[in-house]
């Protein structure tokens, strides 16, 4: 893992709208001897700058609406997260004050590369920068015991670990044959695979372009398998101590410790 | 009116956490008589930068929750609108491909001015930076008609236009007794008044700085009294060559057209 720092751009909307990612390749061939690597221990941000949004895909897989008790959407559920969540993939979860029901939620996301309104399906491939590992964490009496929309539940500082890697999708085999994992204090909870997706890639980003514009470096998560706390019986919920880790085949992984507020 | 754009900042989120508002002031002191003034007819854009989000609130008029057929909310309904929405006051109204159900909304708009994490509701107006006037308009069909959370409703581009002005807190004598209208065509279609708020904006404030860090530059949209499209009957929506008026007292007014995408 190399320190690019000193190619000196940010990796956020102005990044991706200029074609970034291949202009640091091309720099890369050049620079890469330079470049020190990065020590071990050094604490990962999220690999890329603060969105203009997040917008999440509820109730993705089948496996989780069951879980939850809800049907299967006839068209994608979408709600947005506060991108003040977002922090680094092995930062801590910080337990908001006054929450009894944090719970996890792993997610495959995607980072947008181009400006995409009323894309069609069959280019929509074209508009990706990447894929990274996000956890949506979520706040479950608050998302559906507060009245109204999700979102009061899923905006919380740390509720948006992002990372360890943007991965170019030319690293990628298939996108939608990930196996995808999560597991509290060793634990395996969640154990997917992004071929259950009810609606695809594709087909989201086109959907979504229907209803707004996607900017550079925006993210689509696309929503999280069985096996989170909400669908246990008894429920189960986030508390101090908690080491929460997981991971995407191909993507990376990232462990959280879950802190007091 | 003076251009000011001498100062050299966005008025953004570094703007408004470095007391930019106040630094402005003190510049002018000095400056301002070497600004020109804003030529008659220029274009104007919206009063601040691109916020990280724009939260509105949802049936905060007890005349427009009945209009809608909703209950009073029992706490605050919370939802994001897409901030690639944010247009000039006076920029045209782009009805969306496909959208059948464009409908206006007149809304006072609060800017936050300092980050803001469980702020006291005596404490809250200190967070505020200013005032601004706001159409949060919204597609009724894909707002509700689609399946799960409003915000695919609210962040079709255009639909947030902002200004003409952010009005600082010392011009308002009380924000809470502002008269706001809307016409269609020159009709009178909205006519409320901010006393009217079923919660209040220290109240707001202190409430989603419980769920989320508001950042300086934030938008919140404290909901739109009676008289919507969607409340008459039969249902009245926009069709290309609309003229949409709207104003505040205090706030100043603005003008859009409707177009065709």
């Amino acid at each position: 893992m190399l320190d690019v720092s000193a190619f000196g751009e940010d990796f956020g909307e102005r990044f991706f709208e200029s074609d970034g990612v291949a202009r640091l390749a091309q720099w890369l061939t050049t620079h890469a001897a330079t470049c020190p690597p990065v020590a071990e221990g050094t604490r990962l941000g999220a690999p890329l700058q603060r969105p203009s949004k997040i917008v999440c895909i509820g109730l993705n897989y089948s496996d989780h609406a069951a879980e939850t008790g809800a049907a299967i959407p006839k068209e994608p559920i979408v709600f947005f997260k506060s991108t003040s969540a977002v922090v680094g993939p092995n930062d801590d979860l910080v337990i908001p004050k006054n929450s009894q029901k944090t719970d996890w939620e792993v997610e495959l996301a995607v980072v947008i590369g181009k400006k995409a309104s009323h894309v069609a399906e069959r280019e929509a491939l074209q508009y990706v920068a990447g894929y990274c590992l996000h956890n949506d964490y979520s706040e479950r009496a608050w998302q559906m015991e507060r009245g109204g929309q999700w979102v009061k539940g899923k905006s919380a500082d740390t509720y948006a670990p992002l990372g360890p890697w943007l991965v170019t999708p030319d690293e990628i085999a298939d996108v939608h044959k990930l196996p995808l994992w999560l597991t509290v204090n060793g634990q395996r909870m969640q154990n997917g695979n992004t071929k259950h997706l009810i609606f695809n890639i594709p087909f989201l980003i086109a959907y979504l372009s229907e209803f707004m514009t996607l900017l550079p470096g925006d993210v689509i998560s696309t929503g999280t398998p069985a096996g989170v706390g909400l669908g246990m019986n008894p429920q189960v919920y986030l508390k101090p101590g908690d080491v929460i880790a997981l991971g995407i085949e191909g993507l990376g992984s990232a462990t959280q410790r879950a802190v007091a507020y």
